[in-house]
């Protein structure tokens, strides 16, 4: 039955309790089922319809101080150009059978430029942002914008954007991409286009055109007023960040219940048109531990990656847990608990795939001693 | 090196003209990148950052009349029950690697049920909908209201509410049932619990009590003002869809452009509570093609499942085609162009994941002879 | 002093005890205020801001049975064209210094059309709806669409439509308009345009062009998919209202906690694009009192206009009160407490200004023996 | 007839070309509407629907120079204390009959603070907020959050929130208030409640909590993620509204086009929770024109509050005009055109009752040259 041979599905054999037994007549109709492509929900209930959430990917831990020197060497071994694109090195998940996905939803990539350089430009409907955990000297030009790249600054740059980076230093620099390309990968809705080799400006400004325009706090232009999809800011600087975290300890220091939890300050990057998230598909957020703080274990739906920004701290997700400092990038699968601790304070940059669950009603979350 | 060999990460080995050259020092450092679970993003682009969307999916048909009778047979020899749940057979597209996913997102299945028997009360974060091509004299319970189930019935059910399907008449009914069990799969945020063995009334109304609440057109009853994620209309019946695509057609007539295209009338099923779809993940429509009718070859992103309700036709899904009718099913991959032609007329049922899509701006669409 | 003696500003002389002494310097400021158009808070405050809401307008009763012969009598006396537009006669609240406003934000009138006339076509900003308690024969004709007005039928239609109404009986018809004028009068921001002298079209047909493209449960031509600020129905059909409050009065009667009150069913007119109120500035509810029933007094920000559709019974203003019938009219002002009693049942139609306090987060309200 | 005689309703008697004759049946009817309280439409609609607003507002001007000696008056003859709550002095429109009220909508007072006073606290629905033209030494205390006032700041305190004032310098001091009071009042759905008589705290921070929480560009506290109705941030400093309008000048400078429109810089308040204004019925921007610049004259449904802040120029409303300096105040009433000119450079701050209209959709505006 040349048919059958070919058919690419098969029906479950099991002789589970809640199956039907397996008589000839049975067997007959399974093979019917493989000819009309047709599997029954009977044998495959159990893992797709679990009792709750079970990921297929891992919590795992990269160092900083194994990815650097990983991406140096490829900085001497690879060339950056048309094609390949990027020079980036994503973070492969071991539980998602070798695809360059940090969780099923999320890339996150070790990106290197060296001196004089452009990953040339490009656009695609991916969203992405970069993080930079040490180092400066790259602009990311998006369309046509230059935007500096320096530690602590959190950059978005929402699809169908052109774009492209320029190392104008004379030092190499690192930094982390983070990415919707699994999530969209899955969708199957995805353009690109291919934009100039080399970047439209070699300008270099301390601050980009969008800062100038919407870096000003609570302050609209009146010739922007409508709602974007995504950010027009196209810099979220150190300084803000750090300042704003810095209050929310004082803040609580003097009493004030304005922190997640005791010694636990966090803040979540927005989309000034909307007070929403910066990109449809991503959340961003920045955490800081102050000394000799623990956070009581969360639960949420969807998958997180963490970058340790500064300080050094134990996290512990579901039965994994490791000793963390800067730059050590982590992974938290659906639903897996996590909890941070620290003695000496720490500092995390943190992004999600939240807005696909809250804006599909899907969203989900249990902390620990608290309800709903 | 036993860690090389046991890590699931391989770097993808290509001599392609914008890969670097495959040195030794190349190999070795992509040696370095499978231990430490890095990707290049130069080695994958091509696949997961494409030009334009490329489906795994293949358009594909399934004949009512295969379909039927192999149900008929699972009615004859699988019970339905606890453990199994639903006697339901899903589509099983041949691309996408013998999964029962009739497309990346979306769930078809059909379901059959037996003179007397009940399928167990459960229920489950996933979001479903029955869709009844013929037959009738099944109950669906939602929440321990009876909803009857007849041909041309929609019938939509929007995750964590309880329900259970029981049969009063003394003939088999056979139904379609569309879930995003394949999105909600892949997002890993599922829940799922059981409930009672047998459904909580056996009360067998010509109307349930949501349609009595808000099946009046234009009127919301004054205790139920809040907008809900998903529709409270547990049924909406074949009389007021036929009727609304009648109507149009006359309009159209009488020189009035409210039809999609010269002789295609279309209806969306939607949530009074807000105008949107019925389900956050889940679109349907009904579309009725009027004698010698031919729709323009149209694009979308995302993927739908239609089915043959009333009349046959010819279906072109990119390089694919069939002549079509009453029960068939087939599916439009993402981004295949998708054209629909009659003789005597068609009537259609459709199914997509375009929420997911609009809700986090990916959307797009194309059709012949028109912009954007 | 010429200046002076012409400034439109004095300020109030008082000798309260929260007023400063009047002091000759404290007069002569108040001259130099007056002056200067300047007026101070603190003689004022008491009226501007009461510590709850005190309006100007008073609970008043019209009736049926005298509103309709001098409309009648207008049909004999007053031609209807161009200039006066209508023969609308508007109840003017006694508490409103002889303005035609039933309160301070809404219009109420009595129009009346003989057979064979046109009220001819215009538009303007302001908001309106015609509700008809008795008779037919009239067709309101909006934007080139006919819509037939009978009794029970509500007919918004929303601003800056072009309109004109053309009776085809052999008998005159009275019906009730309800419009913004007042608030869009107070905004000063309305536009108003003239039409043709008589109706573009003098067919007349059962049912509206809106209606054979809006009027089925849950259900959206897919050529209207935009959410629009008002709904595109232009006729709510009596039957369908009377059936919604039937059956929430034959669900309460079977046990299900779906009316607003013991014996108190009521349904909320809305946009089927939103699931919102049906125009921007106006809400319409109709409710429905069994025999027997009394409802628990409440209070709420903004006015209402009630007709008594069907029955009788007791209405309850603050300290007003009227037993009311078929056809007549009663106002609600902001805040004042309303109670309606009834021993065979009672039909009211309702309209309020809620969108505009909702919208604007004015809302308030509150019913006595629950929260908030 | 005594009942005539107490009628508050009269029908206006006029011979005009499109009013009936008025014949002696036709004046005994008009005596029977206004024993009913019927006014009809046809005598009303001119004045109630004009073809384009008109409002009774007259444009005007109140000088800074008048002004402030006026309010320093005050202070030395009006202890400022419980009952009047503030040494308020409003803006009375000459056009709107001697009320408090600087626009049909709108309250704008000058408020007047001396050395060591509090201004009681107390809560309102009322929305307002502060503007200060010159000076400093008060504290705003909302909800116990002690806020600086300050040259250049803008201070929103949205309706309900407890509130009160102290001056800790050893000067007086006088600022703007601007409310929604006209508005309020005419919807006669306000709220008013008495506090203590001092403030809560004496506390004189540089920054108030609400800036150490929400001061921070396109960062949002994780404690404060759900939208609210009104802006939490409680001052918006110059140094930031300054650096905005400097920036966009410099910009345009580069050729980038993101000026109202030449040498026309703006910025709009927003709630950072929404992207929306500051408060639900009060819009406030702040404008820069560099020297020589113009602008074109708009028109805009809903009126406006300006005061000049900085510089000097020449002001044109419909027929009014004026040669305008620092805190010089003048509003715009509805669909009159506005212009400005200025040789030196001139910086306004503006208030409106916009998100009334916008909500609405009531809203219509008007530029020279431009299309809608």
């Amino acid at each position: 039955m040349t048919t059958q041979v070919t058919s690419p599905v098969r029906v479950r054999a099991t002789d589970a309790a809640d199956q039907p037994e397996r008589t000839p007549e049975l067997e007959a109709l399974y093979r019917t089922f493989e000819k009309q492509l047709l599997i029954p929900l009977w044998t495959e209930i159990g893992e797709l319809m679990p009792s709750q959430p079970s990921s297929k990917a891992l919590p795992y831990l990269w160092r900083w101080q194994d990815l650097l020197p990983a991406a140096a060497q490829a900085g001497e071994l690879v060339p950056v150009g048309r094609g390949g694109e990027r020079r980036a090195m994503a973070l492969a998940n071991p539980g998602l059978g070798g695809r360059p996905f940090a969780t099923p939803t999320l890339w996150a990539a070790i990106q290197y430029l060296n001196p004089g350089e452009d990953a040339p430009v490009h656009r695609h409907t991916q969203n992405a942002f970069r993080f930079v955990v040490e180092g400066e000297g790259v602009w990311t030009v998006v369309n046509g914008d230059p935007v500096a790249m320096r530690r602590g600054d959190f950059l978005p740059q929402a699809g169908w954007n052109w774009h492209g980076h320029h190392n104008r230093s004379d030092r190499a620099m690192a930094w982390i991409d983070g990415l919707d390309i699994p999530f969209q990968h899955y969708t199957e809705a995805t353009f690109f286009e291919f934009g100039p080799d080399e970047v439209e400006t070699r300008e270099a400004p301390e601050h980009s055109r969008s800062e100038r325009l919407w870096a000003h706090p609570g302050l609209r232009p009146l010739t922007h007023l409508r709602p974007t999809p995504s950010t027009p800011l196209l810099a979220y600087r150190w300084e803000y960040t750090d300042h704003a975290l810095s209050e929310q300890l004082a803040l609580e220091a003097d009493g004030h219940a304005v922190t997640v939890e005791p010694g636990h300050a966090a803040v979540r990057y927005t989309n000034p048109t909307t007070g929403g998230d910066v990109l449809p598909t991503l959340r961003t957020e920045f955490h800081r531990l102050a000394p000799h703080t623990e956070t009581s274990p969360r639960q949420e739906t969807g998958s997180s990656v963490f970058q340790v920004f500064d300080g050094s701290g134990r996290v512990t997700v579901g039965a994994a847990g490791w000793t963390v400092e800067r730059g050590d990038l982590f992974v938290v699968p659906s639903w897996q608990p996590l909890s941070l601790a620290t003695e000496t304070g720490m500092d995390l940059f943190r992004f999600t795939d939240a807005p696909v669950f809250e804006r599909l009603d899907l969203h989900r979350s249990h902390q620990e001693g608290t309800q709903a």
